[in-house]
This record gives C-alpha cells, sequence and structure tokens, in this order.
C-alpha cells in the first residue's frame, strides 16, 4: 500500500479555503515529496495548490525526469519569468518562508501578489503518520538499532569511530539524516559537536547521536556510553535516563508539547541541572519537524525525547529515544539496550 | 601551509567600503568556512563583517564546540533577539539573499536597518583559488578518477551502480558532492536523473555524473560510457568531445563566461543539436559557484567545461571536465580518459 496523495492535498486545499487564500506555494523538497510522491534531485521546484484544480509542479527543467509524475501537472521552467507565468492570475498566495530565499522572495514581491507567510501550516498534515510512513520510520530505526550494536568505540578516535558509522549506513543501502555526531571526553560537554582526532578512553563519556534515511523517512537517536564510568559519571547518566522516564510517561496525547518541555525543565532543575537544548522534536520526512512548542500530542505522531547534561571541561551525556503515541500514551520505537557499560 | 583568513577578510572590508555599506552578513555556511575557517554541523550562523573590528560569527548555541575559534569573535543565540542585538547601530547591512530565509528576512526588515542584496559579491574573492585551495581539489579529482576507474555498469542495475559510488566514496574518506548521477539507455536523455531499477545493457548510453568534498573542497566529472556502440552514438559521442575540446581551447584569461557559453551554443548548432544547459560552472566549496554568465575568466579559476546531448526516447550524453586556469590557458584537472569504450 502507498500513501494516499490526493488524501494530503485535499487536506491542504481545506487549509487554503479556511485561510481565504487563492493558492499555497510550496517550496521545500521534503513536502513536495509528502504531498506528490516526487524525489528531487535538488533542483529549484515549486509545487502550486490551488483548491480548485490539479497541483502544478513547476520544476527546473534540469530535472526533466520529472515529466512522467501523474499526481501533478508538470511544467519545467528555464528562466524566472516561466514561474512568474503560472502565478498569474492569482491575488493572495499563501507561500513557505522558511523554505524560500530572500532573493526569490524579493522578486515575487514585485508581482501584485499578496504573500503570506504559511509554512508551519503547510506541514500540519505531515505531523501525524500513515501506515505506511510508519513502516518506513520504524525499518529507519532498526537500521539505526544494528549501527549502535555493532560499532566499537575505546581505542577509536572520534573520527574513526564516525566513518565506521558513515560504513555501515552505505553497506546497509541508506544515507546519514545527519553528519554523525561522536562526541568523547571533555567534548561531550559540546551539543551538536563534529568528531575529532580526539582517541576515546575507557573512562570517557561518549556520546553517540546518529540518524538515517530509510525510503525518505528519518531516524534520530542518542546513546551515551563509557567503559569505565565513575561515580560521578554513574549518577549523571541516571539522572539523565530519569528524565527521560518521567517525560515518556507524560507524553500522553493532548498535552501541549510546550507543557512537556516545562516539565522536564523542572526535572532537570530539581536534580541540579539546567535545560540546555528542547526535550525533543517531531521526526518524518525530516530529522526536525512538528510536532514542537504549541502543537498537541496527537495519535499517530513520532518525536524523540532527548534529554542532556552538559558540563563545561568534564563531559555530558544525552539519551535520545523515538516515540509513537497510540492510544493517546507514548510506546518506544526502539528496543535497545540504555545501559552506560553494554 | 593553511590559508590566509586575515587576507580574506581584508577582501571582504574592501567591498564593504566601495558600496558604502556599515557591514555585511554571510549566512551561507560555505562563506563563512571561506572566511573563517570554521567547519558547521548544520546550525544556523551568521558571520557580521564590519570593516573595523574583527568578525563575529553568531552561531546556534547549540554548536558551542565553536568558542574555540580564533579567526573571528563568537557569540552564541539562542532566540532571535540575541541575534538583533549584535546588529544595533547598524544602518545599512548587506546579506546575502540567497542563504537567507525569507522568514529571517521579514524579521530583520523590521529593524531599522536598510538591507542591501549582496550575495554574489560575497563570493567574489571565492572565485580565485590559492594554492592551499588547489590542492585540496586536485586531491578531490584525483579520488574522483579512482572511483570513474573501477566502476563496472553493464548487468548492474542503475541503483547498484551508484550504491557502488556511494561505497566507494566512503572507503575513500570523503562525502558525495552531490548524489551520483547513474543513467542509461533511453533515461541518458534526462539531465539531473535519479538512479532506477533499470539494468545496463551492452548497448547502452551510460551517463555516470559523480563528484565528492575532499576536505571542504568539491569535484564534479561525468563520463559516458557505451559497451557495444553503434553508428549513431559514435557519432553523437565525438560530436560532444569535440564542442568540450574546443570550448576548453576558447577558455581563456580574458574572455567572459556568457561569450563561451554563445561559443558553445553555436558549435551544438552548427553539429545539429539544441543547447540544453549551460557548459559549465566554478567548483570550489560549493558544487556550483562563480565564474558563472557575466565573470571574466582568471588565472586561479577552476570551473568544468561539460557539453551534453539529450535526444528524448533515444538517450543522451555529457562529459564533463574540470579546468584550472593558469598563464591565461585552461588546463585540465584531470586525465581520466575520454574514449567511450575503456
Amino acid at each position: 500500500m502507498k500513501p494516499d496523495f490526493s488524501k494530503r492535498i485535499r487536506e491542504l486545499r481545506k487549509l487554503v479555503k479556511e485561510s481565504k487564500l487563492d493558492a499555497l506555494l510550496l517550496s521545500s523538497p521534503r513536502d513536495i515529496t509528502y504531498y506528490t510522491g516526487s524525489k528531487l534531485t535538488g533542483d529549484a521546484a515549486f509545487l502550486l495548490v490551488d483548491p480548485n484544480s490539479k497541483p502544478l509542479l513547476i520544476i527546473s527543467c534540469l530535472s526533466n525526469y520529472a515529466r512522467d509524475l501523474r499526481t501533478a501537472k508538470v511544467r519545467f521552467f528555464s528562466e524566472f519569468k516561466d514561474i512568474v507565468k503560472e502565478l498569474s492570475g492569482y491575488k493572495s498566495v499563501g507561500f513557505d518562508e522558511k523554505n524560500m530565499n530572500a532573493g526569490v522572495f524579493m522578486k515575487l514581491k514585485k508581482l501584485r501578489i499578496r504573500l503570506k507567510p504559511f509554512g508551519p501550516r503547510i506541514k500540519i498534515p505531515r505531523m501525524v503518520k500513515d501506515d505506511w510512513e510508519m513502516r518506513q520510520i520504524r525499518k529507519a530505526v532498526k537500521i539505526t538499532e544494528n549501527l549502535f550494536q555493532g560499532v566499537r568505540l575505546v581505542g577509536r578516535t572520534e573520527f574513526e569511530a564516525s566513518g565506521w558509522i558513515n560504513k555501515g549506513v552505505v553497506d546497509l543501502g541508506v544515507e546519514n539524516a545527519f553528519p554523525p555526531i561522536i562526541a568523547s571526553g571533555r567534548n561531550s560537554a559540546f551539543i551538536h559537536y563534529l568528531p575529532g582526532k580526539r582517541k576515546i578512553k575507557a573512562k570517557d563519556f561518549v556520546i553517540m547521536d546518529i540518524g538515517v534515511r530509510f525510503n525518505g523517512y528519518c531516524s534520530d537517536m542518542t546513546r551515551t556510553f563509557c567503559q569505565k564510568p565513575n561515580r560521578k559519571q554513574k549518577k549523571v547518566y541516571e539522572d539523565v535516563l530519569e528524565i527521560q522516564n518521567q517525560v515518556i510517561d507524560n507524553a500522553r496525547a493532548g498535552v501541549r508539547f510546550d507543557v512537556l518541555e516545562d516539565f522536564s525543565k523542572k526535572l532537570y532543575e530539581k536534580l541540579g541541572y539546567k535545560k540546555m537544548h528542547s526535550i525533543g522534536h517531531g521526526v518524518g520526512l525530516s530529522v526536525h519537524e512538528r510536532p514542537v512548542s504549541k502543537d498537541t500530542i496527537q495519535n499517530g505522531m513520532v518525536f524523540t525525547v532527548e534529554p542532556g547534561v552538559y558540563l563545561k571541561n568534564w563531559g555530558g551525556c544525552r539519551v535520545e529515544d523515538m516515540v509513537y503515541i497510540k492510544n493517546n500514551r507514548a510506546r518506544l520505537l526502539s528496543k535497545l539496550s540504555r545501559e552506560l557499560t553494554p
């Protein structure tokens, strides 16, 4: 069973009508994939969604392979005026302000079209995953678990360990969803760290944050390992697990995501730590997507729960799992062990 | 010898003064790498270049590893207002319209700053490569040649062949500069094609367009192979080589890039074909960069020469090599054979 693209477009059309717009202009490649099934090569592409006609994919003429698409009409452009032509007649158009560059925006502003920022709402239908999407996500998670289980860390440099992950990813026929983070010792106090030449030691905290993209869908998981932890490392790690368990337990349908953020903040503070980043984020075609902040958690949503503690010049740890909301409760998508010393 | 970042910043400052701006706000990760040496993880980052003080890297607090940077002062932001604070006092700021999204642009417009599109000029210093950069580019080209030489195509699917490239790229410790294009048979009539399930046959034209990123710097090369070419395939291929040879011979310091485009268009037409895409583009930290169109070719520039012929429902071929301008002439950066049947 393949995704029901017409259903997705219908949801988008409903949003257009509710907002009293003439049309939507989508420009994020992930959105275009979601609403048409088209895979894109990186050339510029726009999807014009009119409530009364078939969606129109306006795509660079270099992407001439797209001509066989069935879920949308296709027009090729070689110059900006070819795009302008397709927009003529529209008075108010919702657009994706985070996925359109300021140069294109300034050119469109010169036309007599009222452009309304609409990016976050275009992504509403993507929040709740259907069965087909869940199969892709579960597969991405499964592959990520295998990567975690095979890795050897102590004695290798961070860079070597990340190279090993890169190899595994290619061997398994997938892609990295983002560059692997392998941060050891003092470097584990950095949140988004780039692997370096430091050799990993048995006494190090090692944060390993990896994710793959399977058939378009992402995973995002983190483990912290330590072969010979001292008392303080054990304590900090247990505290992080405690925060994660309590947040997962409180992530229920009907709860707003920022309520979960506040809840975790209080847990950090009670345990004597500072909250340094979000407690989680939605995952799907993008590694970071809705639900976030003001979104209310619903059945069918997928997001991470990832508490982390970072102590400057000492180190840090983070544990990140993906959960799926079913029957109003959060269920772990992974069975991967969370032991500090596996 | 490492790049001279102060020299690069001095060139940028000169541009700021000439344009009577107070400062520049860079937001392309490649530019920030070029001007500071900082490698970025994908978190949002801006480089504020003031003619009178050290450059200021304004970067997401998640990139806390950046605190050790020496080529710029570093400020971390967690909210938009942290960025606004750093911009206070500036009246006119040049920005990179292709590397800032419309959402950020609209927010900055609300401040009392005159924002001037300056993207293309920020990239002027990047056009001419220094010795250190040439070493990285030559290494990237060398690795790409090895990938071409090892590949087996006939009997494999396009997808399997691209998987083989992906593996080779990781084995050689580099990254893809872009997803490999492997287009066979009729699919070779598509310019930017995504590898599919088609099995490659001995009579097929197979376009293989690949590039790697070594230490930040890209390569971009294309070969077309055919094990058992017919007369028409041989003729079309020879014509493409003829166009490439003549364009390389005419690519000289002092010639504008669009003159080269026109020159190639006439060659295509003389031989009975249609020019379907640019004859080439600059390559460096980005796969596609200046020189393009109105840029005048200079010593030290690196760009591709890539004629291609695409005949619908029949197939196509493209040959792409990177050249370097030295002593006013274009020199091939690669020694890779251009034989149709190796």
